[in-house]
This record gives C-alpha cells, structure tokens and sequence, in this order.
C-alpha cells in the first residue's frame, strides 16, 4: 500500500519576512505539521509515540524551493513515508498552492529511530506494533 | 543596589516580517535573552537554576512598541528586576537602537517560581542562596 | 452589535520549548491568526487592507498565562475588538483548550492606522468604508 | 583565494523544542546569519545588496544533523562560498560546539540572483562590482 496525507495550512503573518514571502526556514515546521498528519491517519500519534518512549530526532533535512507563497494564501502539503528500515525512516513533501495546485516547494527528511535517552533503537525489535504500521505505510521512492 | 544588564543583538533576517520590520512577537525571545544575561552577571544562570529544580514560568508579558527596527540593525537590550516576592519577580526591559539610542520598544514580564511538576513554591524557604542574589538585584519601579 | 469570532488551532511542535508547553511568544502570532480570522468574516481581509495601503501596526500587546498547552492539543481562540478611534483600536483575545474548554491564556493587542509609509491616519476620514464595517463590529470592554 | 567566515552564537531559549534541544528548523536562520557575517566580512552587506536591488532568494536548503545543542550551550558556525556562476551561487556551513568544538550540524544553501520583482538576473553583467567580489572569496567544494 502507499499511502499520501494531505494537509491544509494557511500562510501566517508571522511566517513571512521582509522578502514578502514564507521564510524558507518555516517550510520545514509545516513539513512536521504533515508528518504528524501522515502519522494520525493510521490511528497513532507522534505525540503517543513520544509517551511510549520512541523518538524520531532528525538525521537529515532538505527543500527545493521553485515558487514563493504570500501571507494568507492557502497551501496543500503532502507527506509520504519514502524510506523504511529497522532503524530509520525518510520522508517526501511536496507543497501545492491551493488555488492552482502549483507546486511550492519539495522536502525530505531522515529520522533515527531513538529512545528516550536518544540511543537509537531496533523498532522491530522494540516496537514490532509501531514498525508493522510503518511498514504498510512505507511506498517506494518518488 | 539596582542592577540593570546590557545585552547586544543584531536583527536577523529571519525576525523581519512582510512590513519590512521585526515581528512585534519576537521582541519576547529578545526579553528572554536579556533576562538570561541579567541573571547570568550574578555568576548563576537559568539554565542551572532548571537543573537545580527552579522554573520560572512566565505569567504575564507586555510590550510597547515605539519604533520599527530592521534587518541588520543593531540594538541594545536593558533589564532589571522591578519587583521580587517570595513566590514570584518581574522584569522590565528597553530596546535602543544602538547607532542613536533611540528607545524602540519597552516590556514588562512576570514569573513565578515553581518546581519541576510546575507547582509554585516559595523561593525564600526552599532556595535561600537563590533569593538572597535576587534580593540584592531587585530594584524600585522604574 | 458585538461579534465574536473563533479559530481552531492544533499546537505544532516547533511552537514548544525544553519546559514541553508552548513558548510564551508563540501566543501572538496565535492572536495574529484570530484577528486576521474576525476582519475576513466580515467580507474584507487584512492583506486586502494592506494592499488598499492601510496598515495596522502594534504599539501594544499583552498576554496572561493561566494554563500551559503541549504538543497536539487543540486550542480555540476567540477574538473581539474591544476599542476603536478614528486613528486606533484594540483586540481582546481568548485562548481555550478545546478538549474542556479550560481558559489557556488571555491577550490584547493595540493598533495604530498607518499609511503605507507607516505615518499615522484618521482611517474615517481617509477610508471611511473600512472604518464603517469596524464601527459595527466592535463592542464594549470585556 | 578561499575565504572561511566564523559567527560565534548562544542557543536561545526559544530556538529549544520539547526534545531539550534546538529544534532542526532553527538552523537555518543560524546558517543565514553566518552568510551574512561571511558577505559582510568584505566590506559590502546583504542588506546593502537588497537596497542596491539584487536579491538571492533560495533554491535549495539542505542540513545534516550530527549532534544535538541545548539552551545556553555556545556555538561556531563557519560559512564559505563553494559554486559561484554568474546566476547562482552556493554556501556551505558547519555548526561547532564552542566548548570541544565537537561537529554538531552541517548545511548547504543555494541561491539565485533576481532583482528587486524576483526576476533571475546575469550577477556579473549586471553588478560586476559584487560579482568581482564574490569571485576572490568562493572556495572549491569542500
């Protein structure tokens, strides 16, 4: 299965900078916005996550940025898990303008898996439930 | 005595917003900046007050704002403590800039003190050494 | 008449610190996003009004903390106008945990309006039609 | 020539996320102020570049995250120029832990050359006194 969530954000005020646009920085907070999102919809939470012990810190990050996006305007985001082993993941964004579906920007981020002292962990072995879910999420690259 | 901090800082990019200037809420990390400095000259600092089992939950922030600063420009940030009670302290805070010494914004914080599960406690009796610095640095109202 | 408006927000990651509740000036580009929520119900939008060449910079703002919010909870926010002038006005804001409604934080924002070149206007006199559709939606003070 | 910039910085309070540490968005507005410090240490500045109506939105962001930063902690990052053409140019940054200057974070930008309506412009027909510039201070990749 492959699956892709969809998110919708609207530009804030405060995400612009003197260029008039999103500062490229905030892409990356609306990356994790998604990832949340991509998560939820399997019925867990990074949220449940964390309590039970697991983190994702972040191993890599990485955005192409083709169109800029003013306050207000509405945008798309979607997420899918690209990657997938015992003691990493990847994951791809691509932001759309809502208005015309003209892609934004692209992202991709890395993640260990960790536990709550950041020693990285075996998840299949730790959490077989979570890496089970993961494992039907996970689609191949874009 | 009445103590007051001198901390530097140069607007970043990042702090502009879509009217060219720094976004009236990023003046509160500037605050925070500058209570840390103001702590700090007293030989403690709040980073180990944390690990020393004292937080200092912000109850109240307030903020004028005079004039607009941008990108690049140079400012400085005064602070002192204006008001100390067993159980809580507040701060007030000017921004110049720093080629004319214009004053750009003023703030005001309240805190109170609190254990790590964030239940107040009364500084005096459980952390004597930290009250009696405070004591020596909280001066009148400006 | 007096209005009220409403938005939902779900607490984002980024906007949490090391104390695991939400930083206190991530408040005021929540009540950003709410004021920007109460002027577009009534037809008219705050980068309309900044592209008509209105702007409403802040001389004021002002939070209390009563509760903390984490990661992923959701959160309502309610804006009024509590003040307007022929050359200023205020917001009254509330920040409620959705899940109990439990008030969060209050907050009030203060507004000058500004030609584009940020010099002060009578916005009755220079646009009267945004100054009409203000005058029917504020209310007294909370 | 091959010019090498350093930017000495203190983790703030707020750049911390509920991980304890600086969330992994914030070092992209560290890595923009090291460009600023490294376009700076040659006499002109980015903001002069503004003014003067060239602009160099980003392409591409990229950062590699080794090990994690906590609040208070003192940081180096260095900057230098790796690919110049006369529409693009590139940086590359390493974030340094001032204590052991233990390797923490390394980034990567890439930007194009537009003018003040974001058109992409030829840098060295058209500002070929900061094309000379940027000229002596890019370095081979590293």
């Amino acid at each position: 299965m492959s699956y892709i969530s969809k998110t919708n954000l609207t530009v804030r005020y405060s995400e612009t900078d003197k260029m008039g646009i999103v500062h490229h920085s905030r892409y990356y907070p609306w990356f994790e916005i998604s990832r949340g999102d991509f998560i939820k919809s399997f019925g867990i939470s990074y949220n449940q996550m964390e309590n039970d012990g697991i983190y994702m810190p972040l191993t890599e990050t990485g955005a192409k940025y083709i169109e800029g996006v003013g306050y207000d305007e509405e945008v798309v985001i979607t997420c899918k898990m690209v990657k997938l082993t015992v003691v990493r993941c990847e994951f791809y964004y691509e932001v759309l303008r809502a208005s015309d579906l003209k892609l934004v920007t692209t992202g991709r981020t890395a993640h260990a898996f960790c536990d709550t002292s950041m020693k990285p962990i075996n998840l299949k072995k730790k959490y077989p439930q979570y890496y089970e879910i993961f494992e039907k999420l996970v689609c191949g690259e874009e």
